[in-house]
């Protein structure tokens, strides 16, 4: 039996020999892609000459709602389309090692399908006819592995079946095309593993992506998909969202099919819902993706999906803000408080929005710490199971996690009780004393302390991590870049370090959430806050 | 300190004693009323001479749809309403064990302050507007006890604050003014504590009323409320509903405000969800009130409802009903086999029904096993904590309950997993092979093996329970009653005993459930089908 690395390296090499030769990026190019390198890559797709001018326009020049509708008014092929994100995405994973599986000679049979489709029936096959759409590793999908990075599972998760959200997307006209990269157990904000290396951020190579759907982040951030889907149980859509300057929105628990997805742990957890979401390049194509598989009855396809529908919902004349208050144990970096402060300051005076400054909120501190416990609750610690299974090490941020204690496996009925009745209460305190006492409709606070950061060094995600404590839908809209000239940051101090020049030019973004199954009411908030921040 | 005998009849006296002198029953119609009397008791309240002819009138010719019209108009004064429920209510206390808490001279006051309201403002002041609603037990009302039946919770369980529950029906424009017995520890079919007594089922007092809300369906039974809200997670709105022969509804989890109730377990289990939902004497009077309370916003009032307002449905051309093959370990008793068959033989020729026998489902039986080792978990076996605590034995039926096993406590979180990871797949595997390969709107099955069964010898519910299990809303419609000359059940054999004599004249009645929040579907379905059958 093979050693550990050299199986993983196998398994790497026999997706990257999936890129044609023609879609090869030079040497010159590729001694400049590593770990090390503080390169910005977001413009080599347009620039390094694979892509015709076409294609560079149809990947950059739209959102998922302007080429859906060229993509049905048959103004652009599906083909034609397919090859320009098949093109990129080969780009994107050879600057930031995103991808784990790659099928694009069934994605182009697909799109022919679809065009020949609209050709014969004169309408789309559905309403995301022809739209290529990126997925997270652990989605299945025939024929392809679910390795999860894994080494012990490489030659052993081929998929047999789709995912429940693979079927229904395939069934709305979408293209599959590509899976992407998560992190070692899916547990920490650094994509990387033994499989398939580490996922870099577009924007600075030496930053991370963010994780777990950090390839998802890289391959939106290079407009490598318009449209990827991730999953997050802590913050898994948000931080790569907002590591990779993207839009992302985790819905509240239940509505998008998560369904016959392969998981890093053992099946049964009684702890916290993870939650399968898009993120994308513009703040509407968060509701187009809600709306439409929302109107897709997901409930025919996936028994754990709530019955609920899309709900349209009105405009509401006046749109309250509540500022959620930063907590002193988890000191917001400099780049993020200018960002967020930036937002308020465009939002205060705006006619139809009311900021709602708010004194006091349930401890977010306390909130992370139960949530660490829930994450702790298999009696197994199946994931470190996964990794010992070939043999690997754990990945540097998997050994330093937060969410890595002594009580990983040792948690017992009685805690768990303990955890429900603390978690029911805190869920109980904010509803009566921040929402219904302050009235509010969305809550504005950062996504996390920090920009993406130099790899291995991101830590915990207390800002999203509290609204998974909540089941909080919460979106992540884009927000300008650190900038070493002004986030100077003298005199800050944080757990984290902080250091202006690592992290110069790292994308910000802000965080809106609202309470359980809000989800219509945050995204129409969100599209009406990104409108007024120009994003 | 007194010993528990003398705290239960003094906190049983206490109530009694609010009972006043000229609505009580002649001690002559008392000693026929007891456990061992196998008088019908439902015609009492018409015959007695305590009600006006108009008070028998308001109390037995109109569902509350019906009644809250005539209060809504000001044909009927809530004053003139509440006073013959209050009658009734005091009746039905004295014959069947029925009430824990009494509290007409507040009602009556709330009354006068509606008919108030309604004479200034011309208008009601909500859709409950004067109607009597009686409560179980477990729902906290100001100034009342909650005591569940536990010896050791009198005078320790005065009531501070209303359950959420609670305040939603005042704003609604209700009248609350009694609560209703249950069994020691809630988890049986005979509604017995020693505090309050042993609830008699109305119809014959030697069968029991079932449980937990045992007291609901004895009021109902009575017609001492049209509208009674019970909880269920088990089968405790619906054993009671069909053992006094009223409708039953256990909504979806998570619709009906189950908040700020107390509980006889431990706050916090990870297993199943209880439900609260309503008991009534029409089907549409369960849409009533669902309808009433899902367009009030609940969520405004308790953060774990779903924000899933009430969904008008589009009646179906053609109604699809699965019938459930019954489980040979749990054999169905003769006069529930025929009610059962009853209703498929009205329903097989009605345009728009279409009757889909099943020939497989997953195992009934092993559902039961699992939500059996569910009810188990709490580590500190809290409900028997409580038993002890004042040194009152257990009650009989509790004492034999199925659910008591050696597990009992035991559990561990490796049993959780498991347990948890088997239901999901029961879930998917109910959801795609019966569901979907059916294309089903609703499946019919019997409520329970038999009907009310004489006092202690209920036993464990196999086909309620099994839509806990499934968090599926499911329906009681009651159909028929037992009937010795009929149901002769020679050769028939069960492990609970049949005995056509001792169960003669009690109601039949026949289940209905849908999937999970399809409770607008059910009802509609619901309503429909009682319309065929004539309730």
């Amino acid at each position: 039996m093979a050693d550990w690395k050299t199986i993983g390296e196998q398994k790497r090499q026999s997706v990257q020999d999936k890129i044609p030769k023609e879609w090869r990026l030079p040497a010159s190019t590729l001694a400049d892609a590593h770990a090390a390198s503080d390169l910005d890559v977001t413009s080599i797709p347009r620039e390094c000459g694979i892509l015709t001018a076409d294609e560079v326009t149809i990947t950059e020049s739209y959102d998922a709602t302007d080429l859906l509708a060229k993509l049905a008014a048959g103004e652009y092929s599906a083909t034609a389309v397919t090859t320009a994100f098949c093109k990129r995405a080969a780009i994107a994973q050879q600057l930031t090692s995103c991808l784990t599986e790659i099928f694009f000679d069934e994605a182009l049979e697909r799109s022919a399908f679809l065009d020949d489709y609209l050709a014969t029936n004169k309408k789309p096959l559905g309403p995301l006819h022809g739209l290529p759409i990126s997925i997270k590793d652990s989605f299945n999908y025939i024929g392809q592995d679910t390795t999860l990075g894994f080494v012990s599972f490489v030659g052993k998760s081929t998929a047999t079946h789709h995912s429940a959200l693979v079927r229904m997307l395939l069934d709305l006209g979408a293209v599959l095309y590509i899976k992407s990269n998560v992190p070692q157990t899916l547990m920490t904000a650094d994509s990387e593993n033994h499989v398939f290396g580490r996922t870099l951020n577009p924007h600075r190579l030496t930053l991370t992506a963010g994780g777990s759907s950090g390839g998802e982040g890289a391959i939106v951030g290079m407009r490598a998909a318009l449209l990827g889907v991730g999953t997050d149980i802590g913050g898994s859509i948000r931080v790569p969202a907002m590591c990779c300057g993207t839009f992302g929105f985790r819905p509240s628990a239940s509505r998008i099919p998560y369904g016959e997805q392969s998981t890093p742990g053992r099946v049964g957890s009684p702890g916290v819902l993870a939650a399968a979401g898009p993120l994308t390049t513009s703040a509407r194509d968060l509701s187009l993706f809600m709306k439409i598989v929302l109107n897709q009855q997901p409930w025919q396809y996936d028994h754990s999906v709530y019955h609920v529908a899309w709900r349209p919902v009105a405009e509401k004349k006046t749109l309250r803000v509540g500022l959620l208050p930063l907590d002193p144990a988890f000191p917001v970096h400099p780049p993020m408080k200018r960002a967020l402060q930036s937002a308020i300051d465009r939002l205060k005076d705006v006619d139809g929005i009311e900021l709602v400054p708010l004194e006091y909120v349930p401890s977010i501190a306390v909130a992370n710490r139960q949530i660490a416990d829930y994450y702790s609750l298999d009696p197994d610690i199946t994931p470190f199971k996964n990794i010992e299974a070939s043999g690997e090490p754990k990945i540097r941020s998997v050994a330093e996690s937060p969410f890595v204690s002594q009580r990983n496996g040792r948690l017992i009925m009685d805690d768990l009780y303990t955890l429900n009745a603390n978690r029911a209460q805190a869920m109980a305190e904010w509803h009566k004393n921040v929402w219904i006492a302050k009235n509010l409709d969305v809550l504005l606070g950062p996504v996390a302390e920090t920009t993406a950061m130099p790899h291995d060094t991101f830590g915990n995600t207390p800002y999203t991590t509290l609204y998974n404590y909540l089941d909080y839908p919460s979106v992540v809209i884009p927000h300008g870049k650190a900038d070493k000239a002004v986030d100077v940051g003298e005199g800050f101090v944080s757990y984290k370090g902080y250091n202006a020049e690592k992290t110069h030019g790292a994308p910000t973004a802000i965080q809106l959430a609202a309470r359980p199954l809000f989800d219509e009411e945050l995204l129409a908030a969100a599209e009406k806050i990104a409108a007024i921040l120009k994003v």
